[in-house]
């Protein structure tokens, strides 16, 4: 399935979150992240996200199935062309 | 249709596309709504977000067909579910 993931951390925090999510998906904006994913290894992103959170973070996971997003349009400047989040 | 929509302004400028944003749909964390909307109104908004994203910043728009949306999980504090964001 696809899935984005957009995720709310203290700031000092955002960095332990981005490599884990990284790990399994793609970085696409300051803090969302977006890609296909098997169920096994979403299973274990949550599990990981579950245990990386502290009280006043969270973290949204949309899942969609594959075929059923129909557009996703950038506006302004698209990070993915560039190399900031490389 | 249904649309998740991510903003990545500079700090002093969120307050600004989230107000614009929220005419049209509804907030669900500190840069992400989410909600039904026309294709009229999604064509306003997307004018508007054009008319306001200046360097560096940016918008992405996800369109779903309504129907489409597997899942949507909130790990953490879901802010919808109080009132920092009203």
């Amino acid at each position: 399935m696809y899935v984005v993931l957009v995720y709310d951390m203290r700031a000092e925090r955002t960095g332990r979150m981005l490599r884990l999510c990284r790990r399994y998906l793609t970085h696409v904006q300051n803090s969302v992240l977006e890609g296909e994913i098997s169920k096994g290894d979403l299973e274990r992103l949550r599990g990981e996200i579950e245990d990386t959170l502290e009280p006043g973070e969270s973290t949204i996971i949309y899942e969609l199935s594959s075929d059923t997003l129909l557009d996703r349009t950038v506006y302004g400047e698209d990070p993915t062309e560039d190399s900031r989040f490389l």
